[in-house]
């Protein structure tokens, strides 16, 4: 199984916590979203995924893009350790609060749409920042209230095991520290991204934990 | 079973369609996005959904938000006329195609994003369009290229049977041609929503054909 992925990723630390969490080894193929204009755009990476993002998963004979496929698509292949409830509903509520980060907070702080608003709307670094906080404040306020008001969370976000949820949390509060978004507002999801931290999976993802890390 | 819908709302769209396919009979609940400042922040439906977003769905003794969260519930729950397919790695392509839209072009152009580049960084509205051009252009593109080249895809995303990525690709083309995006480079996407479009289930759940459509 062949993992491409950038140390700083949202998407591929995701995977990256997915694999730790499943016991699944993986070889990595490191992919540099900056250096030498973005490998991302060379022509071998763009055929093997068109859209020039990562992660890229290959394994049992496809190659598989966006995190939340990788995952699920990892977790039918491999039932021990599972990611995803046994119940439809505990599912339907796992993917719910995968997607109100993945839809609703991550895609519009991604590299490329930052660059976007600095180098094609001339927004300043200030403005910038501003919208980045405010994108992440909107969705993790309403991630704390969902979490907190619903007795199926649990030390984790669904339950006392971690899921694809909780691969998901994680990678963004990582971000949101990063530019330093107000957090003390969120007891609840931090109680859970604590927990989280403290199991060695996701240690071990960890962006400057990589080999690839700056 | 109960659907908050807004006649123009993408994902509430494509949970219509899978509606519709999965020949499904519902309750429609309206929620103007932009009457009386938006009916999406009265504290009744704050209360349901935190996001303050449509659509959300009543069903089975749960409230789900997340519009490919409801159409893999539906899916479980209701197995006839299946929208995802019966292996792993179908469900992982038509997963990834799914995510391909509505993580990384749809949520750049919601109407929430669209007014803060208005509002908060002042941008034209020639400025609003060429943002909205760009990221289903890149999307889009990008899209053709998978669907193109891979021998999975038939008179639809997945074979010859609508699945979840068609549920996610007509209202993305729905909302490109209201943007007067160019589509012209885009065969065989077009050739898949012409195919689409001819069905009673995706015409049904046009957004000019619902009853709060104004």
């Amino acid at each position: 199984m062949k993992l491409y992925t950038y140390y700083r990723s949202s998407a591929s630390y995701r995977v990256r916590i997915a694999l730790n969490l499943k016991a699944l080894d993986y070889e990595a193929a490191y992919v540099h979203l900056s250096r030498n204009g973005g490998e991302q755009f060379a022509a071998a990476f763009s055929s093997l995924n068109p859209q020039q993002l990562v992660p890229v998963l290959e394994e049992g004979g496809i190659t598989l893009t966006q995190s939340l496929a990788i995952i699920e698509y990892l977790d039918e292949l491999f039932p021990a350790l599972p990611l995803m409830p046994a119940t439809a509903s505990g599912r339907a509520r796992v993917r719910e609060l995968s997607l109100a980060i993945a839809c609703d907070i991550h895609p519009l702080n991604n590299l490329r749409v930052l660059k976007y608003l600095s180098a094609e709307l001339g927004v300043s670094a200030e403005q910038k920042n501003a919208w980045y906080r405010h994108w992440v404040g909107v969705g993790l306020t309403a991630l704390e209230k969902r979490l907190a008001q619903d007795p199926a969370t649990g030390r984790f976000c669904h339950g006392d095991q971690p899921s694809m949820a909780d691969c998901c949390l994680v990678p963004q509060i990582y971000n949101a520290k990063r530019f330093d978004c107000d957090l003390s507002a969120l007891p609840t999801v931090m109680a859970i991204f604590a927990n989280c931290e403290a199991q060695d999976a996701f240690a071990q993802a960890y962006p400057e934990r990589q080999p690839d890390a700056e």
